[in-house]
């Protein structure tokens, strides 16, 4: 490894000044004159001299990282919303430090508490399912640390949130259902204490009842992990009471709607109607093709990151209690409509265009 | 931010011990008695101290991260091998630290450049499409930070590699294709300096050979970037010449193969027959499912792990030469299959039991 103490003692002694000097010209200090800062600039970039970041960070308390606390990675809205934040980022020449929870909240708290140590400026975090414990995010605010949260937040403890329009997104989701229809409609979605979650529901809630639709706690069924949601759910769609709809609160819900139709042979839509938010790429592609709330996943990355920098850059215009809100669009496909025994290619063009 | 040097003075205050000797007891050094250990790690705790990494780093050299450098996020592939390292990681108590290069060379140069500060303790890259330039690399091995290459690699520069079989994978695939008919066949692939684009293009042709198929210069086609690839490939399937069967070097080829097969109505697979490599969540389910050749994502990156935190702990047995190789697995699905119109659940079924 290379080590910065020789580099300025040789850049020192090839100009011959003293170390210090060249240390404090390299941080570009006003008390060096600006012939000897070029000197010690020609001769460093000369050498390929690197400053070691823990020694500079130390000096100037800046890691010029940002970390991002995702809940799971193999997911095309984290992704997305990873290309936002790093494009904010690179624009104000930061690095940006992916951890994933792995939707474990003991994971959620050692990063957390690792965070809390100096290593990054700032933090972007989406919350796991598995807690609503936030005694952890308390420590990183009370150590001054700028914290923004997005999507999956907890609105409560004074931090800015960015998020989409959770509950009026799933309104008109479910009423699109209705309207094609659907009058038992199962709503599936990750744990309740996740704000995504609740929000999300309720907005199924309130459309069905503006609907006269039954709804009780048969409405909703609650994922806590994939292996058990997956049996619980095709007990669900083969029994006697199967739902006609299924509105996936998040994607990967909707895939294991997908597979187990293809097991069972269950026919997407004439028998079962289904809709999930979601950012999947093959979202078009699946037979049938998959109707999608398409969350706006890339601006609400960048978003969150630009009000973290302006915390960083301690800019006065932040208020904590800033809540930003990106709405979702609706982009209807074969899942969803007619009674269709196999995917048309007419219908998917009138969903592909609306998304142009 | 919580600073060090005031947490070290109050534990040696309250303990009536000087700071040098907390700062010792808190290295665990043998220099200080079980007893006085005791003491301060139990004060520690309570005072919720953390130390600070930056100064930790400089004292031990260490930086207890490891980062890995990929070309692009939203890919299935990659993500599975970051869960693989993250896996090994974990054990190991070190953080990831995830840069993602776009697939351009000036961002992997400026992240090598980076991480030859001492950010990390050691590096795991996938190369980037855009360049062959190996100098920034050369680099980082000169400073000493250990180095593993994973699925896209530099062989020549004395580096372990984790790879699959990509030329063995690759000729079975090619195979595949004209047992199910097909004879005029083209290879999409990423630029040719790439070690996956050489190799299986290499397959590719040995198998066509094998059959007395024609290669030439029409037999592949290299994705520069997507756009021109997308119309140059359009131009393909619908002119006169139009290939029978596309074997796709890589995931998000196949996936603009089923867009523009979509837009201009060809059908998979009686008009066109389509494989991938690819680690697809959702190929099963598409219209019709994708036959992929199925990488060993997570044992890949577990592998590349566990040998570059067998260089960070100088362990002897590491020979920079070694290249590991973990097998692929082809997946025929319907999109290779028959001369169906539409996707058949039983074939499906046939496909998916032989995933298991």
């Amino acid at each position: 490894m290379m080590s910065e103490k020789i580099d300025l003692r040789r850049i020192a002694r090839e100009l011959n000044i003293s170390v210090s000097t060249v240390s404090r010209a390299l941080r570009d200090s006003h008390e060096i004159s600006v012939e000897t800062k070029q000197k010690v600039f020609a001769l460093a970039h000369q050498l390929n001299y690197v400053p070691n970041p823990y020694a500079s960070s130390l000096r100037r308390q800046k890691s010029k990282t940002i970390g991002v606390i995702l809940p799971e990675l193999p997911n095309n809205f984290f992704t997305h919303v990873v290309n936002g934040i790093e494009y904010v980022a690179r624009q104000k020449d930061y690095h940006v430090l992916i951890y994933i929870t792995h939707e474990q909240a003991s994971q959620e708290k050692a990063l957390i508490r690792h965070l809390q140590s100096g290593r990054v400026d700032g933090v972007l975090a989406s919350v796991c399912a598995q807690t609503n414990d936030i005694e952890h995010f308390l420590g990183l605010i009370q150590l001054g640390i700028p914290l923004v949260f997005f999507d999956r937040v907890y609105e409560e403890i004074g931090v800015p949130t960015v998020t989409t329009n959770d509950y009026e997104a799933s309104f008109a989701a479910t009423e699109h259902l209705i309207q094609q229809g659907c009058k038992h409609i199962l709503h599936v979605c990750l744990p309740l204490h996740l704000s995504i979650s609740r929000k999300r529901l309720e907005g199924f809630c309130a459309a069905m009842k503006k609907y006269g639709l039954l709804v009780d706690s048969h409405s909703w069924l609650v994922a806590d992990d994939m292996e058990s949601f997956y049996r619980a759910l095709e007990t669900r769609l083969i029994g006697n009471c199967a739902p006609d709809g299924i509105f996936a609160s998040v994607e990967k819900l909707a895939i294991t709607v997908y597979h187990i139709c293809q097991k069972r042979g269950i026919r997407i839509p004439d028998q079962l109607k289904v809709l999930a938010f979601s950012n999947l790429e093959t979202a078009a592609l699946l037979a049938p093709p998959l109707t999608t709330v398409t969350q706006p996943a890339f601006e609400m990355g960048k978003k969150a990151a630009e009000i973290l920098f302006r915390k960083i850059e301690k800019r006065r215009e932040i208020f904590e209690e800033q809540h930003y809100v990106i709405p979702s669009a609706l982009i209807a496909r074969a899942s969803t409509l007619g009674r269709l025994s196999y995917p048309k290619f007419s219908e998917e063009h009138v969903a592909m265009n609306a998304e142009k």
